[in-house]
């Protein structure tokens, strides 16, 4: 049952061992309260990519839940760079590099009081799975669903957490509805993002993006496509929007560390651009894999 | 470190250790997504109380995040039991019994296709810690923070979940400004609930308490405080009401399985009923102890 599980590799708090044998307590604050932060980072020719930006976020998502990080930036980097090197060892295929820093172990209960342990860490290395050029001219099946994205007043999505059920349950229902993942608008009908991507519009030669303030992650590839695009002489506005935007959009991108930059071609069961990546959209995808 | 835990007795899935013991996958989406429901049921006099009650709303979680439970009601109630009766080997003091409903294991990803396992469910048995009369007289310090409740739209309250850092950051607000515990408005500034409890006032005589659907757990007690006051004669309000009408409230009560019926004697640093339990509160407090 698990032997897929048994050729990723895992770090839990410095041991490295296989995903089949991985475990942490039942006591993990993660496991019992969702208590916890990630980050993705993926390899590019084997190197990790922008990963000093992936740790700057992880700080500021901790911030964001008052946890105090006991790990200094170079114990989690190096931590991370160990666990791909020991995937690297039997696996030649670039890399998804995933950290889960957990406020710790504990008893039950909210008080840090009940902390027994400070910050726990797991990595986990797999296979990233490639995006092929006949994946890209297909493209994204998106659904903008009914569930609202988190308010940040209640729980910011801008905090990279373990509390993935409001993602899950939009993706569920774009599910049903037969596309692939979800968009999710804001309680006012803004569209904020999807639930692992951020999303950008075109029309009439200008992009458009929501701003971080309507309650986003701050996608490390969203600034990266902002400034691309910018200096290839596009405007970009940062801007609410609501959902009929997008339905009136001569392009829809998503944006992500392992999306990168990618063409949406149906949205609620609507051809975008005739279901096809539009102009624009794959000129960014070219100048992000120059980029990179 | 862990030697606390090792008084704590835990089943998963179905073999029972000592709380220092009991591990689980870094696969487990509970500890990736914080993808789990769970309940908290205690003993009296050794007893599990309102047991298919809490069964029962596990359902009623599992609907409302499409989670297919594989175990039988029967298989859950089994192992609750078989769980305190290893706990009350060594312990004679009245249980808590949380039960921990995972979606499983699984890969990383948000697909159902993704999961390896059916649910799995942990269960974990200490002691309760208990009410005393003189923690009745002195009675709760709360506040009224400004993180809003996650709305039922994004992530309903009525789901008893995984995903807990809305109710616990509330907390940490609510500690930051020397209150013991948090209670929470919704983002049309109505009271919902506190992070553990549910709460009621009392104003000239009348008893008023959030109705179900401004996105707020049903609580077993709550429904049971309702039930009980209006057989006494009390008029019970299921009502809207922002947080100033607690500023003028008479008295002030919470209710939970852990804390019964339990009167608020602070409330944003202000005394309540001259920081004591009021009349009607004693009253439903005794009326609480002889159902039971």
């Amino acid at each position: 049952m698990h032997s897929i599980l048994s050729q990723i590799v895992v770090n839990v708090n410095g041991n490295v061992t296989n995903g089949r044998d991985a475990t942490i307590s039942v006591f993990d604050r993660s496991y019992l309260y969702g208590d916890s932060l990630y980050e993705v980072a993926r390899t590019y020719k084997g190197k990790l990519y922008k990963l000093p930006e992936h740790i700057q976020r992880l700080r500021k998502s901790a911030e964001l839940c008052h946890m105090i990080i006991a790990q200094d930036d170079d114990v989690l980097m190096t931590e991370m760079q160990k666990t791909l090197e020991a995937f690297q060892k039997s696996n030649s295929a670039e890399a998804y590099v995933r950290i889960i820093l957990s406020r710790g172990i504990g008893k039950i209960g909210f008080g840090l009081q009940s902390l027994l342990t400070p910050t726990l860490f797991t990595i986990i290395v797999q296979p990233i799975e490639e995006l092929t050029a006949e994946k890209f001219k297909k493209g994204f099946n998106l659904s903008i669903v009914s569930r609202w994205r988190n308010p940040p007043q209640a729980l910011d999505p801008a905090m990279k957490s373990g509390n993935y059920l409001n993602s899950l349950l939009a993706y569920l229902e774009a599910q049903h509805e037969g596309a692939e993942d979800a968009l999710m608008c804001d309680y006012q009908g803004f569209v904020t993002e999807g639930t692992t991507f951020n999303v950008f519009y075109v029309k009439n030669g200008i992009l458009a993006t929501p701003p971080l303030n309507v309650g986003i992650l701050a996608g490390i590839t969203r600034i990266q496509v902002i400034e691309t695009a910018r200096r290839m002489g596009f405007e970009v506005r940062e801007v609410l929007f609501p959902k009929e935007r997008l339905f009136e959009a001569d392009e829809i991108f998503v944006s992500s560390t392992l999306r990168e930059v990618f063409p949406v071609t149906v949205l609620n069961g609507k051809k975008v651009n005739n279901g096809k990546p539009g102009p624009i959209t794959q000129k960014l995808s070219e100048a992000f894999h120059d980029k990179k």
